[in-house]
C-alpha cells in the first residue's frame, strides 16, 4: 500500500468527521477509478477496510421515477440519525452508463439530509454495464462500513435487474409502490415481487382507499404466487406485513417501517439466514465478476474480435450453428493459454 | 468431414425410415461424445445439416411429475402422426446428471408412440450442467429436423430453471398442470408463468369442478402479473386461451390443443414473432455455450485450481473482499494467455 492510501485509510478509519468524509469520497473515486495502478491501490485498500466492514444494516430500496424514493430516505434517514444512527446512502443506477448518472446525482433532493454530520451520500457510479456499477457500489458500502456507518442504504430504480442486483448485496430489499397501481400489477415489474423483501405503498394519504386495494392485491398475488412462505432462505410467515401503507412526504408510518425492518433483520439474525445469505452474496459477488471479467477479457482478444461479428451474422441469418460458433470463438481465445503452456516443446521458432 | 460422417449424413438425410432412425440415433450420439474428434465430425455434421432445418414446429412440454407429461405427450403424438406428421420427442432432464436420466428413459412410457415409424424418440442427455443437457438437445433438435421430422417436442419436467432452458429452444412452451393446484399455485414455481406460453390444465375429467377453478385462479394471476399483454415479443391478447383444460387419458381436448398451438404459431409467423424468437435464442444459444466454455476452461487452468478453493473460503470467512478474489484469480487465468502473446521478446529461457 502506497503512504497515500495508508493516510487515506487512516482518516477513513479514524478522522475527524469533515476529514473522514472527504476521505469516503477520495477512497470511493479511487475505487472507481479504471486506472490499473488505482486499481491496485484500491484493492490494497478494500482488503485492509474488511475486517472493519459487516455490522452494518444493509437496505435497498427501489421504486419507480415518482413513487418518492428520494422523499422516502430523507425522512428515513433523518428519523435515524436523530436516533443516533450514522447512515450512507448509496444507488445502483442502471441507466447511469447513458445520463451520466441520475439518481442521488442531485444532492439538493435530499437537502435536509445530505448536509447532516452523521449522514454521507454518494451518486451512483457512472458508465458500464449494470454489473461493473453494482460492483463498484458494493465496495463503496464496504468504505461506509469501515467508516462506522451503521445503516447503509442502497437505492435504485424499479427495472427489474438492478433490484435483482441490489437484493443481492443488502440484507432486505423494500420496494415502493403507488397507490394508484392497485389495480393493475403491471406495475411491479415482472421478478420484482420475488426479490422483494417488503413492499411499501408510499403517498398512501393521496388516496387512501386505493392503497387499501393495492395492499389487499398484491397480498393476494403474493399469496397466489406462493411468495408468502418462500424458499428455505427467507420467512415471510413470521408476522412480518410483507406489505404495509406508508405516507413519506407527512412523515407517517416511518416508524412502523423501521419496526417492521429490525423484526425482519432481528428474525434473520437469529436463524442465522442473514449470515448464509450475505455468504451467498459474498460468492455470487466473486463469480459476478470472474464472468464479467472473462467475457471482457474474450470480447478484447484480437482472435476473437475479428470473428466476433461475422459468426454472430452467420448465427443469425442461420447459416452457422450457434454451439459450432461458439466453440470457434473458444479455440481463438483459448489457444493463446495453451500456446502459452505448451509453448516450448513445440514451437520451432523457439529453438536454437 | 470423414467418410463415416458422410455416410451418416446421407443415411439421415436420405435413408429409409429405418435405416434414418439408425442414423439419427448415431449421430445424436456423436454429438453427446465429449471425444475431441467426436465433437470435431459432430460440428461438421451440424453444419452440413444447418440448411435443412429450421422447418419444423417446435414444441415444449413441462410439468411436474405426475402431471401426465408421457400420457400427453403420447396421445398428441399419435394425433399427430395419424394426420401425416412426423414427430420427434427429445427430452431436457436436469436431474440426469444425478439419476443417469430419467425422462424418456423407459420408452414404455410411451409405448405406441415408440414404436410408430413416423416418430422419434430419445431420452434426454445425461451428465453435465443444464446447459450442457440443454446444449446437446438443441443439437440433437437440428438432427430431427434435418431428418424432416415437421414437430419436434421437447420435454422437461418442471423445476424452474429447466422450463427457461425449454422456453430457449421452442417456439411454444406448454406448462402442464394438476387441476388440484389450483388454489395454490405455489405448485407453479415462480418464473415459470413468465417463460409459459399455454398452460393446460391436465387430468380435467378427474375433478372439473377443480379443473374450472384452476383455470380461473390461473387465468387470474396471469392477470395481476401483467401476462396477459406481455411484452413486444410475444402476444397474448390475440384470442389464444392461455390456460386450457384437457384430458390426455381421455383423448379430450388434443384437437383444441392443437389448434391452440396452430393459430400461436401462424401469429407468430404472420407478425414476424417466430422469426425474431428464434434469432434471439441463436444469440442466447452461442453466448450460453461461450460463457459455459469460458467458466469450463476458467476452472480447469492450473493456477485457477491451485487459488481457488482457499480463495472461496477466504470469501466465506470475511477474509477476502469478493472483487479482490476475483481479479487475483482472473489475473491467474489470464496470464498465460498474455504471457503467449508477449512471451518470445521477454522470456528468457526461450532465447539462444
Amino acid at each position: 500500500m502506497s503512504p497515500a492510501t495508508e493516510s487515506l485509510l487512516q482518516a477513513l478509519r479514524h478522522g475527524a468527521p469533515m476529514q473522514q468524509r472527504r476521505a469516503m469520497a477520495k477512497a470511493i473515486t479511487l475505487l472507481e477509478s479504471t486506472r490499473a495502478d488505482h486499481r491496485q491501490q484500491a484493492d490494497a485498500l478494500l482488503e485492509a477496510l474488511l475486517p472493519h466492514t459487516g455490522k452494518a444494516l444493509r437496505l435497498g430500496i427501489s421504486g419507480v421515477p415518482g413513487v418518492g424514493k428520494s422523499t422516502f430516505i430523507e425522512a428515513l434517514g433523518l428519523w435515524l440519525v436523530a436516533r443516533g444512527h450514522r447512515v450512507a446512502v448509496l444507488a445502483v443506477d442502471p441507466s447511469s452508463s447513458v445520463s451520466g448518472g441520475s439518481i442521488l446525482g442531485d444532492k439538493t433532493r435530499m437537502e435536509k439530509l445530505s448536509v447532516h454530520e452523521r449522514a454521507f451520500i454518494r451518486p451512483s457510479p457512472s458508465g458500464g454495464t449494470l454489473g461493473g456499477v453494482a460492483a463498484k457500489t458494493r465496495e463503496a458500502m464496504l468504505v461506509c462500513e469501515a467508516a462506522g456507518y451503521d445503516i447503509v442504504i442502497v437505492e435504485t430504480v424499479g427495472v427489474g435487474q438492478s433490484e435483482t442486483a441490489v437484493a443481492g448485496m443488502t440484507d432486505l430489499l423494500c420496494v415502493l409502490q403507488l397507490p394508484n397501481a392497485g389495480d393493475d400489477l403491471q406495475a411491479i415489474k415482472k421478478g420484482i415481487m420475488e426479490v422483494a423483501d417488503l413492499i411499501v405503498i408510499n403517498k398512501a394519504d393521496l388516496d387512501p382507499d386505493a392503497a387499501t386495494r393495492a395492499q389487499a392485491t398484491i397480498t393476494s398475488a403474493l399469496r397466489l404466487l406462493g411468495l408468502h412462505g418462500r424458499a428455505a432462505d427467507t420467512d415471510h410467515d413470521d408476522g412480518l406485513p410483507r406489505v404495509m401503507q406508508l405516507s413519506a412526504l407527512q412523515g407517517q408510518g416511518i416508524e412502523a417501517f423501521w419496526g417492521a425492518v429490525q423484526t425482519f433483520v432481528e428474525r434473520q439474525r437469529q436463524t442465522g439466514r442473514m449470515q448464509s445469505r450475505r455468504q451467498r452474496q459474498a460468492q455470487a459477488w466473486m463469480w459476478e465478476r470472474i464472468d464479467a471479467g472473462l467475457r471482457e477479457a474474450f470480447a478484447g482478444h484480437p482472435g476473437v474480435r475479428e470473428r466476433l461479428a461475422p459468426l454472430t451474422e452467420a448465427v443469425l441469418a442461420g447459416r452457422t450453428v450457434p454451439s459450432v460458433a461458439a466453440r470457434e470463438l473458444l479455440r481463438a481465445f483459448l489457444s493463446a493459454a495453451n500456446g502459452a503452456a505448451h509453448a516450448t516443446p513445440d514451437a520451432p521458432a523457439q529453438r536454437c
